[in-house]
């Protein structure tokens, strides 16, 4: 897949998660009506829905069916804006803004905010349960769970709270493999476990997912000039990203011609201007 | 089951679910170690253990075997627990003590105390994945969520907190029924869903579970002087209290002997002097 095409695409999958996203969340119309107003504030424009579009390709490049994982992917999105609005708050990271707005606790206050998080990851999970295989969705969840708990994401969250303005690189590696990694590799692994793939699969799309998701957080600290870019410098960051990238396409071989965009997305990381 | 072996009963079976708790919950020496501190610190020595109680005699008076059940059951006290940190929060409850010791982030600041929350909220629906029925999982994890999500104890939260100090009796009802009676009535059906029982008798449980846990909250309030005892005076809340434990009772007919455990509870409920 070209540059050009990537595009398109990822503009077409943003359409159809969105859609997806606001037909599963509760209505604002509901009572208590600001729990519901606030989650879709949170959720709603969002970002570039990366891991959901990953978790739908993984799916397609095992022979799956992409709608039958949507609920997965809103899942993991749902439950990556949950991680957002508690790493925002005051007692965390302090931002005002996310994505040029109100962060949620300056919009609906800290109650509001903790218990809107709260709401998503216990909203993401459910929808993880959505399907008739209940086998398959409960391995999806075990993987999902794995990765945001103490394990994953919450334990990178920790290290990086404690952390001190001098990280040496083992921690800023523990912290970037958990916070961000562990639930883009999920992501992957999931649209896999959904469309029912064998475990040479799985462990393939998890290890993609590993290698981008590192790939990811290295163009961040590049374009933030933060983390890696100050240990490595700019160049050799680069190089480090390009190596990864091509470490993931890798995985993809035993993929074949189903994997091309997967393969896309490997080179939109790498390639992303913010 | 009379009043001193009601005691006993719950005391052994306090043991019990405090050596599964011990058992599931990571160990402190695990990195990184404050969070798995924060997490203990919390569940232990914890309170009366109630819900796991309820949901452990649920499953015994449908038949099953309450070892098969102790997974579930410390998943529903980890996330009772996760609910009293995020209450006790200062832009919540501002609580500074829990059970005689400092709250969460009294003792571990409020990044910590936030992260611990959504730690042990994950880690216990992590432990309702745990055995070998998938579909039986599923069905209780669903049942969990939908009773600590937006539709429960969240929504009854987020009215709780919203609430001005006359609060009209629906209110208060409302409160109470998704605050605190959603994730009891769950426990007692979730019991039951782990013994793989019928359709009618897990609605059975769930109505006993929603008498029960209404119950609770009006013994509360008279201890307290608070809510159901200021809008029906001391005498008139105890009296609903007396009815409800009676219709409570009425719902374990189809069960037989299996459930003394169950009846004995409804009592030890009414009677409890905090």
């Amino acid at each position: 897949m070209s540059g050009i095409r990537v595009g398109g695409y990822l503009k077409k999958r943003k359409k159809l998660i969105d859609s997806a996203l606001n037909l599963y969340l509760p209505k604002e119309s509901e009572y208590p009506q600001v729990i519901n107003k606030a989650m879709r504030y949170s959720v709603f424009p969002g970002g570039k829905r990366i891991r959901p579009i990953l978790l739908l390709a993984s799916c397609e490049a095992c022979g799956g069916d992409a709608k039958e994982a949507l609920p997965a992917a809103c899942a993991i999105e749902i439950i990556h804006t949950y991680s957002l609005i508690h790493d925002d708050l005051p007692a965390m990271d302090n931002d005002d803004y996310r994505r040029g707005k109100l962060t949620s606790h300056k919009k609906f206050g800290e109650a509001i905010a903790v218990l809107t998080g709260d709401a998503l990851l216990t909203y993401g999970i459910e929808l993880l349960t959505y399907g008739d295989k209940p086998k398959l969705h409960l391995d999806a969840i075990k993987d999902v769970l794995n990765a945001i708990g103490t394990y994953g994401m919450i334990g990178g969250q920790v290290v990086d709270i404690n952390r001190q303005r001098e990280v040496d690189l083992p921690t800023l590696t523990y912290i970037n493999a958990h916070k961000t990694g562990a639930l883009i590799a999920s992501s992957c692994k999931v649209g896999g476990i959904i469309a029912g793939a064998s475990k040479r699969r799985l462990n393939a799309l998890e290890r993609y997912g590993e290698y981008i998701g590192f790939t990811f957080q290295i163009i961040d600290d590049i374009l933030d000039k933060d983390g890696f870019a100050l240990a490595f410098g700019i160049g050799g960051a680069r190089r480090e990203a390009v190596r990864l990238i091509e470490k993931a396409k890798e995985e993809l071989d035993i993929f074949g011609k189903k994997s091309s965009a997967l393969r896309g997305l490997a080179d939109y990381i790498l390639n992303r201007k913010k």
